[in-house]
C-alpha cells in the first residue's frame, strides 16, 4: 500500500563559512518538519507556512519545488498538500528556504518511490536554489563541499565532531539573499581571488581532517563578508568579540543576518561576548546535525523512519 | 658524536592541480638528493648543481636557504658544502627549486639538531619560495593543502592511493616561474573568482575522501591556466587528449611547462594520447610519494634513516 502522507525533517544549515562561497555548508541541529500528503484535488495546497515570521514566499517555493520534481523525474503530476513547521528562522542565513524545498522534493520522492534518492533530491534542490551550499547539508548532514559540473552536483560529506559548538547569533532583523548577492563586487583583485580559494580549500581540508584547531585565522574572508557588513551592523566586531573570548573563528552565516562562532570549550564565554555586542539578538548554542533529512512514512497508525542512506563515493 | 654530513632525499611535486593556485600540492616519486656537509671554511660551497640542464640559480638558492635557516633558528653560522643530484628537471613546474631549498634547510636542521623539525623546515622553505604549494609536498609527501596566517604555515596532508598514475608530459623547453606569474590577470570576474574557490575546495575534499573518480570535470581552471596557455603551446589540447583517452583529469603542473593527467586504469592510453600531441616531450608515469623528505645521516660508514615524522594534528 502506498503512503498517502510523509513527514520530512530537514536540518537548517550555515553556508560559506568564510570564503567558501556557494561551496561549503554545515548542517545544524535546528529543524523544520515538512508534511507532504496526496490531495484529492490537482495542484498544490499549502496548509500552513513555516512557523514564526511568515515565510512570504512559501507558496511560491513549494509550487516551484513540486513542479521541478515532476519535470525532472517524469512522474505524472498529482495534487499535494504541504504543511510545514519548525524552528529555522526566515531570512537569517540558516537555510530556511532549502529546508522547505528539500522537504517538498524528498517528500514527493518518498510518496512516489517509497524511498528517497538523495542524489536526485540534491540535484533538484540545487537547481531550485541556484547553488548547492545549503541543499547539501540539508539533505546529507555534516560538513559538505559541493560543486557542479553542468547540472550534476558532486558533494563530499564529512562527519563533524559533536564536541564543536556553533554559537549562533540571530539578529532581530532579516537579510534578503537577493539583495545581499547584488552587493558583491563585480571584480576581485588577483590577491583576493587567490586568498579566497586558499581559504576555501584549507577550511575544507581541516574539516576533512577533523583537526579543527587548525582553522584559527582562516576565516579572514575577503570574498563576500566585507561587502555585506553594511547589512549586518557590527559584523566584524561581533566575530572579533567571539574570537577574543576563545572561539576558533567566526563568519557571517550564508548571506546573513546570523553570525556564527565555533568553539569546542569556550561556549559560555563566546556566547556572552557575542550577545554583549547585540543584546537584542537571540543567541543559541547549536551542534552539527550529522544525519541530514529524515523521512517518516504515515500509513494510518503505522510509521517508520527511513534509515539515512550513504551517499556514493 | 655529531654528524658531519647528511643526505636529504626530497620528492619533486606538482602544484595548483587546476585552480588550487599557491594552495594544493602533490609529491611525486621523482627525487633529488642533496648532501649537506660541514666544511672547514666559513660560507657556502656548492660542489655541484642538480644534474641535467644546469640549475642556473643553484648557488643563489642554496646561499639564501642557508642564510634564512641560520637567521630563523638563531644557530651560529658555520661553513657548509652542498652537493646535489637527481632526476627532477629544472623549469618544468615539478618543484625542483623546492627540492633544493628543502634539502639545504632540512640538511642543516639534521646537522644541528640530529633531527628534522618538519614544521620549522616548512615555515622556512615557504618563506624562501613565497608560497607553500611545493614546499609542503616536498617535506611531507602525499597530497597537501596549505595556507598561511602571517608567517605560520598550516598544512593538511592526505595519503594518496598508489593506484593513481600521474602521467607527466615534460616538454623539451622550460618555463620561467617569474614570467608565468606576471602573465596572470590583475583582476578576476566574480564568477571566475567563485569558480576558482569552488574548484580548489572540491579538489581538496575529493583527495581527502580518496574518492578520486569524483574529480572528473573539476579541473576546468579559470585562474591561471588560460593566461599561461601561451607559454605551453597545445596545453588545452594535450589535457583534452588525455581526458578523451580516459584520464580523470589533467592540469598544468605548477607554472609549467609539464602537463599532468591522472588516471587509475588507462595509463598506457593516456600516455600515448598525450605523447601524440607533443612527440618531442618526455612522458613519464609517476606515482605519488607518500613519505616526503628522508634524511640519511653519514657517520663514517654508519648511516641511518630517520623515520618519517607525523605532522601534528
Amino acid at each position: 500500500m502506498k503512503s498517502e502522507s510523509v513527514v520530512v525533517r530537514v536540518p537548517g544549515s550555515t553556508s560559506n563559512l568564510g570564503s567558501g562561497f556557494d561551496t561549503l555548508g554545515l548542517a545544524l541541529q535546528l529543524y523544520n518538519q515538512i508534511r507532504v500528503s496526496r490531495a484529492a484535488k490537482r495542484g498544490v495546497q499549502i496548509i500552513s507556512a513555516i512557523s514564526g515570521p511568515a515565510q512570504p514566499k512559501a507558496a511560491e517555493l513549494v509550487g516551484e519545488a513540486a513542479a521541478l520534481f515532476f519535470k525532472r523525474t517524469g512522474v505524472n503530476q498529482f495534487g499535494i498538500a504541504v504543511e510545514s513547521s519548525g524552528e529555522v528562522p526566515i531570512g537569517r542565513g540558516l537555510g530556511a528556504s532549502a529546508t522547505l524545498r528539500t522537504g517538498v522534493v524528498a517528500g514527493l520522492s518518498a510518496l512516489v518511490y517509497s524511498r528517497v534518492n538523495r542524489q536526485q533530491v540534491l540535484d533538484i534542490v540545487t537547481e531550485l536554489e541556484g547553488h548547492p551550499d545549503n541543499a547539501s547539508p540539508a539533505i546529507l548532514g555534516g560538513f559538505t563541499v559541493s560543486g557542479r559540473v553542468a547540472r550534476a552536483v558532486t558533494c563530499l560529506r564529512f562527519q563533524v565532531s559533536p564536541k564543536l559548538k556553533f554559537v549562533t547569533l540571530m539578529p532581530p532583523f532579516q537579510v534578503s539573499t537577493e539583495l545581499a548577492r547584488k552587493l558583491l563586487p563585480a571584480k576581485f583583485s588577483r590577491a583576493d581571488a587567490v586568498h579566497g580559494l586558499n581559504r576555501a580549500a584549507v577550511i575544507a581540508a581541516v574539516f576533512a581532517s577533523r583537526s579543527y584547531e587548525q582553522l584559527r585565522g582562516f576565516f579572514d574572508d575577503r570574498i563576500h563578508q566585507p561587502a555585506r557588513a553594511k547589512l549586518v551592523p557590527g559584523l566584524p566586531r561581533i566575530i572579533k568579540a567571539g574570537e577574543a573570548a576563545g572561539a576558533i573563528g567566526g563568519w557571517l552565516s550564508g548571506s546573513g543576518s546570523s553570525i556564527i562562532c565555533v568553539t569546542s570549550d569556550k561556549t559560555r564565554a563566546v556566547a556572552d561576548a557575542m550577545r554583549r555586542e547585540m543584546p537584542k539578538a537571540d543567541v543559541r548554542i547549536l551542534r552539527v546535525d550529522n544525519e541530514g533529512l529524515k523521512v517518516t512514512f504515515s500509513r494510518g497508525i503505522a510509521s517508520r523512519i527511513l534509515a539515512a542512506q550513504h551517499q556514493p563515493g
